[in-house]
């Protein structure tokens, strides 16, 4: 661990708000003004817009595409080619198709992942979701609106089909929500989980 | 607006029939003999092919590779990560399984987006498609055929769900098919629309 | 053809172990102790890390990620943005939400992709699949599990949807199963295909 950024020599980084000890790799680009926080690590081909707002200990796989209004918090898992989306109906502004939503930001949607939910590789995000805390989207799901914190969703579009523990694997379908791996035990809360006795993660 | 080509620093052109205004970002490749009009934006990590075409006012985001055979023309919206193809049954031509058919360009397929099309992220376009006026691929669509003008198409594969004014906007169901947000009327036209009283965008 | 490595000069390769005529695009990044063949080409920002193995002869096609653990023999296509994986349940390790499971390679998980088969644009490989020689997965297709020698597959999650020859091109449903371009003659081998009279490609 260093309290260095570490930059790769053909990475680009124009942001002077990047934490200690994270880690930007070859053709990587963090625009001016991103902020992301402390030991993540941006894998190469991936792009943090200007307005994007990372946390620490995040991990940006392969040419992932962070977008103004996209807030990932401590401890998210952006898999490889995992694409987020900030307006629902774009077009060409060149064209001068739709000057009048354009002349604001009223076309700009946010999305917010929160603390050690995972997305799958290849899997799109609409903007307008809420990723609950440790969910987990499968790879190539396709996702809208909430995802309960420590669900599993998959497909397309995304839906539930079962629950994860903080570290990953899945719950049994029935009986005790224990983990089988870790030992933490949950219980249900809405279609979500949360962790039993204040054990929070 | 400036009348020169802007090509980032660690972005790479190689075609000297790029138009005036058109921006080429980080660690782009435009190659030679590619065809890009004029005030285009060219995103991150995009690759444009000898033999592809690009009109005036097109937005390539992140990440798009353009091929030969596909034809984008004016004010089209390329989302991130939207994915173009133009070999049905692709082979490897090393691997020397398939000679006969790589013998000539018999297997080359085009692609053509028509003005003012939005392809959504991370959308699949196979080729043979032709994309209509103002039509919009859904983000995460699987495109196939063809796409009526100003119909809004998602799923996989792609089915029309919807019209869209050429704004971008959603366009009522039922009745008048008017846009809420910039006035603009149209009339049906098969499975897809047209703008009324002669107001062609 | 040459017995030189092309490494085009924004290409990253740190590589002792690729072949000969294999020729590296531009923001392509090879890294250290990946092994790739003879007559392989490595597309603009592909990715290809410390522990893949590549055979001779394949096409990696832009922006495709080949992971430690996955293993393309010769002469496979990886079609423009194809997403491999290698961990089932990922997590982000600076999280700190799964050190037990990270603290060895019990994460990862390998994936096979036989003699000249061919990955369509954009589909997704969840790892432990097994992609049969020369079978074909389709464009945007969701692959788990084993895909049969020559079967085509296409869907999310991807089925049988026919099947092809080496050469590429499906073959007929239903009766003599010859290739009506090369000529190439199958049987039945559970649900996939074999060569007929021993004539093994």
């Amino acid at each position: 661990m260093t309290n260095e950024v570490f930059v790769h020599p053909q990475a680009i980084n124009e942001s002077a708000e990047v934490g200690p000890g994270t880690r930007i790799w070859a053709f990587a680009h963090v625009m001016k003004r991103a902020v992301v926080g402390a030991r993540c690590n941006i894998g190469d081909h991936a792009f943090i817009e200007s307005g994007a707002r990372i946390g620490n200990g995040v991990i940006i796989k392969n040419g992932v595409a962070v977008w103004e209004g996209v807030v990932l918090e401590d401890g998210v898992f952006a898999g490889p080619f995992a694409v987020f989306t900030n307006d629902r109906f774009p077009r060409s502004r060149a064209g001068g198709y739709a000057t009048r939503r354009y002349a604001d930001k009223r076309w700009l949607e946010p999305t917010v992942v929160r603390e050690g939910a995972t997305l799958g590789a290849n899997c799109t995000v609409m903007c307008g979701a809420v990723i609950g805390r440790f969910a987990m989207v499968a790879a190539n799901a396709f996702v809208r609106g909430r995802v309960p914190d420590f669900a599993l969703v998959a497909g397309t579009p995304a839906r539930i089909i079962g629950h994860v523990c903080a570290c990953g694997l899945r719950l049994p379908p029935a009986g005790e929500l224990r983990c089988g791996d870790c030992g933490l035990e949950y219980e249900r809360a809405g279609e979500g989980l949360r962790m039993k006795e204040g054990r929070r993660t």
